[in-house]
């Protein structure tokens, strides 16, 4: 392995760090004019491309003498970025730089049609905006709050833009306020929601518009009712839905004493140059980029190729409410914000548990300096349950190993929400893509004591919003193979015979599989009546054993595609969540299932409708997931998570087992609890010797001896004995050499 | 509670101790003529009518003054036995024995065409059986083995008669050899199968038929071909498939370092009563059946009932190979054999990590007399990772629990196959049911170098047949409310508009929820297109926030149905098998998916089917998921874990998070585990002083300090802190007071 050898150079698919960035933002200055302010949105790794990067992987999982032969690839970094040539006078543009040579190798204005997803920055100037606004205070007037409250903003992607409106850019806030009498800032605002939305233009740098929300339910209209002449009192019988431990309503519990996770040895996981991270056969790299979090690039399990690339691609979060303007309530939260930069800083302890490694990330500020992200990953081993076991029932000794998984998690917070993103691979060379939803779900007012159909009264005048959120996952599969095309794309379902033909299938117990070869670029959905299963194998490899391709396979999520009617804009802006399963052609830097440009978007630009239409398929696969989360009162104030995964698992790709040598060694840690009350009766918990039963005479079954723990191995695996002695003698060996 | 002041007798829901085993066997037999001799093959706790039974809970749930006015119930036994009059004269029967009367009350002979689950004496008799016949040697002189192999034969049920069949008592064998120069019973002899299923009649106590079976491969006819003149040469290219480590083909892994679970504080849990559990608000009891293994009874929160009774119910496996006679490879584990009977004495540190209590069952042997189950059922806790977690994007204070499960789990081995089935209670009110299938898939032979369309070669020579997994869980809510009938059953699905409406859609993205109630007896499927759950919701009880009725919710799995052709046995003798949902009316007793006698069964007699065609609706839940298993290499020899979990989630049960008290407490246990190689330009991982950027200074953005970990909250959940002081600054107070 070339790792050993620390390289000269960082490795081609290695995180930037702040001397790149900075060597680059300089280059791509010197390359504007001295009028020209840069102001820099997002900063990517220029990935090498795909044709180039995978001669250099084949090189590298050769044996360390061939590393001087690893091929020279071009450290690139990609900004995405606005061109300021004075006030309200900016355009978007993206480039591309190569540190080495110093040059711009790719620089692209973009027409205003394409919006890039709001910087920090923005949030900022949107709060300014705000508090600049007289068209907000006189909106304000409509309202009375109690004392003491005060008014907290959201800022939110627009969403889609309705056909008649113009595009600029804009930018809307959900409106809040704050208990200040708490004195904290963290006291919960969203149990106090105010029915009015503000909207600013960026280029005119104030709000242009203050809508009016419709606060009924059940049978009222969908527009707002008119203004009372009086202010009205907001919040009189509000709730607070205080969630930090200082502000809480009830005493925290104090009977949930500490479960710890210890690795006395240490980590059984190493990594190496930063990124590299081996453990138990496999072997990937972890890439971070502002947009998509967390990726894994080369993922092999015994030097055998599996993915190329593996990451998060897209998500979008619209609402079901029909009242305007609520229709623009779709979050993409990847294209509109970025999952990357919306990363927690992970707390050792707090997000997860044992002995952990954290990843950090370089980001810039507006000016395109490096600014650290740190710990915005982090990776750890966990125990999983029983991995497999078998009792052999004539001796009683079983054999049971532990199911071992390394987690490589990040977490963001998007305003209200949160989303966990975790990649887990596993002792049975399983991979499973796994989210976690959690964090304070979207609310707006709703008069007291009504309800409504578009969501669930979660707090008195608070209405939690029905919506759905779907995601999407980007495979670019390498099944033992990084070659382009050699991993082909196979639907494979379990079908019931139609007849019960003498000649095929007599008792009509008989089922057939079928395979269904994706050639060409194209959707499917879920069909799990039928047990559809998509199958990623190689062109060029088979399994010894079986004879057939090997490979991996996973079951498309079957949950609920997007629901907006497939003319309104949430619809066109998401094909990608209209259909479980894209398979497309490759192209380098097409990483993005709704298009790169998500924001106020009216329909997807380049994502994965658009590479379906063009027809080419190397392939890449996408896979689409999600929830429909009608709210419940247990979600307020802070949800607990909602988890779904998608498991990956080999199909034929090795030739046993590959946990079959996960030793079955008896953890020593585990201790014995005892039923904490006294044993009221001797029964049932403390059999004595008298209790326990004679053998029985009678008939010809074997001996019903008390069933007892272990069966005396000596490898700790003794679990699961059962009555035996007798059963031995009497199903071993009935023919055949008798030499045991 | 009641729980305290230690009762007399057993709880009417305590599992049966031995001395109540003794006195009820010793009741039976007296009724009985002396010349009949008895053979006991299940002994069940007669559970008290849930009439009766909710009355006491009620009573029970009070405080502790009322334990006085508590209902004496009786405790009865239930056993099926034969009753004997001479050789091959036997009788099934069922009698039910109240212990405190000593009557019995309840006793019933069947007709041959029930016949009850397999005893394991019957497993003895059958080898027995293979021993001395004469048939069976005879068929084996079809075959030479290798020297040194002995044959080694696995019972099976028969599984359904074909239309032209008796009804004796039947058994079939899968006939292998092990390779016994290995010198180990352990060596895997499922290698090694060999084409013929002997057949015994339970009745003669001989073997009546040797079924030779078809070898052959893609397009070879279904019959098996004409014996050879001379023996057949077998395993002569076999390939042994040891999993017992010291005759693995491979050393172990040693890079696998321990993961210790430790709880320095002890468990969280109490078990009180020998079966009552209580943890984190939950509270239920943990009852035991030798045919459904562990049972959760009266299933409460905070002292608020949910079940009144949990149990796995059935399951049927049927296989997909049309070559007759694999049409009787159709196990019934429940009700063929016995799950409970099946469990594994579970190992401290093997089954389970951390601080576990193990429950004890007894069960009889042939003659009535108590034997006891040893540490059947394990019980502990375990984390579960984030719980909840919200970041505040203002001030960076992240607030961020774990999600904690209490595990009750036990392990079933039937021959060759292994489950693990778990109820998973957690933190945040959810019951998970969970299912792990694992062991060794069933084989059968198939000529070298061949494939087939009904399994996938595993090892030469030898077939893992595709087949099905079909599980049915029985729930018996009691949300709020233990009375019968007060709990209703509400399918519950999110639908599109139609049209996109000027007056009720006018942009499209509103969508509607629909509710449809089950009030008639009946079935359903899974429908996750339509985001269908079941919601069982209290007739009596609202939520106070919401409006709402308390409920708890599911989404059935969305897994395959049974393949089998509608008028095959197999499809007859498990209609439960062929819809995700059914909702059925309760009756004492009634706790069998596919009926209570399902060995050897035509068709169902009184399973769910004919449990709705009967038409009363109370209602009981039964919930179907499944596995359609077509191997892969990867099972071979012993199969990874295939997990399944159901969800059920309390909805709108309670008025708020109920992990809203869960501390948010750092654990101090976990390490920090650096990068192993030295981080080698010093970039990326260990960014130094002069390496931080300085704060930018254009624009009207916030500071974009280097994110730092924590925000020096302290009470541990410093987690997720963000760029902040300006925002701080920016997003609070924009109008109202600015107290703080």
């Amino acid at each position: 392995m070339a790792s050993t050898s620390a390289p000269a150079r960082p490795h081609p698919l290695q995180r930037l760090n702040d001397g790149e960035i900075l060597k680059a933002k300089d280059i791509l200055a010197k390359s504007h004019e001295s009028g020209e302010g840069l102001r820099f949105r997002f900063t990517y790794l220029e990935e090498p491309k795909r044709e180039d990067m995978v001669k250099y992987l084949a090189a590298e999982h050769q044996d360390a003498e061939t590393t001087t032969t690893l091929p020279t690839l071009p450290r690139m970094v990609k900004f995405v970025y606005d061109v300021i040539k004075g006030p309200g006078d900016h355009i978007l543009a993206d480039a591309v730089v190569d540190i080495d040579s110093g040059e711009v190798v790719h620089k692209q204005t973009h027409p205003t049609e394409s919006q890039a997803g709001y910087a920090p920055f923005e949030f900022g100037e949107f709060q300014e905006a705000c508090s600049n606004s007289d068209l907000f205070k006189e909106a304000l007037k409509e309202f009375e709050l109690p004392p003491n409250f005060t008014i907290t903003i959201d800022p939110w992607p627009y969403g889609g833009l309705d056909p008649d409106e113009a595009i600029p850019r804009y930018m809307q806030g959900l409106v809040f306020a704050r208990d200040a009498s708490k004195d904290s800032l963290d006291a919960n605002h969203y149990a106090y929601p105010l029915p009015i939305i503000p909207v600013m233009d960026f280029n005119k740098k104030e709000l242009i518009r203050i809508d009016r929300l419709a606060t009924g339910g059940q049978g009222d209209p969908l527009e707002p009712a008119a203004a009372s002449e009086t202010p009205k009192k907001l919040f009189a019988n509000s709730k607070s839905a205080e969630y930090v431990p200082e502000l809480l309503d009830r005493p925290l519990r104090t009977d949930m004493k500490p479960i710890n996770i210890t690795q006395p040895d240490g980590a059984s996981f190493t990594v190496e140059d930063a990124s590299l991270v081996s453990w138990q056969k496999w072997r990937f790299r972890v890439g971070f980029s502002p947009r998509e979090g967390a990726v894994l690039h080369d993922v092999c399990y015994d030097n055998r190729p599996v993915f190329y690339r593996m990451s998060f691609s897209e998500m979008t979060v619209p609402y079901g409410d029909p009242r305007p303007p609520f229709h623009r309530k779709q979050a993409f939260d990847f294209g509109d914000g970025g999952a990357g930069r919306s990363a927690n800083n992970l707390g050792l302890g707090c997000d997860c548990l044992g002995a952990i490694h954290y990843f950090d990330a370089w980001d810039t500020d507006p000016d395109g300096r490096p600014t650290l992200a740190k710990n915005v990953v982090c990776l750890h081993e966990q125990d999983a349950g029983i991995g497999w076991k078998h009792t052999n029932f004539r001796t009683g000794r079983a054999v049971v190993t532990r199911l071992r998984e390394l987690v490589v998690q990040f977490i963001i917070t998007l305003a209200n929400y949160e989303y966990v993103f975790a990649y887990k691979l596993d002792t049975s060379g399983n991979v499973t893509l796994e989210t976690r939803a959690t964090g304070i779900v979207s609310v707006v007012s709703i008069d007291e004591g009504k309800t409504s159909a578009y969501g669930n009264v979660v707090a008195p005048g608070v209405l939690a919003q029905n919506h759905q959120h779907i995601f999407a996952a980007r495979l670019d599969p390498a099944v033992d193979s990084y070659a382009a095309g050699d991993t082909a794309v196979v639907l494979e379902e379990s079908h019931p015979l139609p007849d019960m033909d003498p000649a095929t299938n007599p008792h009509g117990n008989g089922y057939e599989v079928r395979r269904t070869p994706l050639e060409a670029a194209g959707f499917a959905d879920a069909e799990p009546r039928l047990n559809r299963v998509v199958r990623l194998e190689s062109r060029s490899h088979k399994n010894a054993i079986s004879g057939k391709r090997t490979g991996y396979k996973f079951a498309p999520s079957a949950t609920q595609l997007l629901l907006a009617h497939p003319d309104s804009t949430q619809a066109r802006r998401a094909p990608f969540a209209r259909h479980h399963l894209w398979v497309t052609g490759h192209r380098d830097g097409e990483l993005w299932a709704a298009g790169e440009f998500t924001n106020q978007s009216r329909g997807e630009v380049g994502g994965v409708q658009a590479m379906v239409e063009r027809g080419d398929c190397t392939p890449v696969v996408w896979t689409v997931f999600g929830l429909t989360h009608n709210p419940r009162v247990e979600d307020w104030p802070v949800m607990p998570v909602e988890v779904h995964q998608i498991h990956i698992r080999p199909a034929d790709f090795f030739t046993s087992n590959p946990a079959l040598d996960v030793p079955s060694t008896k953890n020593d840690a585990s201790v014995l609890v005892s039923s904490s009350a006294p044993c009221c009766d001797g029964k049932g918990e403390k059999p004595t010797a008298q209790e326990e039963p004679a053998s029985h005479k009678q008939g010809a079954g074997p001996d019903m001896k008390p069933k007892d723990i272990g069966s005396g191995s000596s490898n700790g695996s003794g679990s699961g004995g059962k009555d035996k002695k007798r059963l031995t003698t009497l199903l071993s060996g009935v023919f055949g050499s008798k030499k045991d």
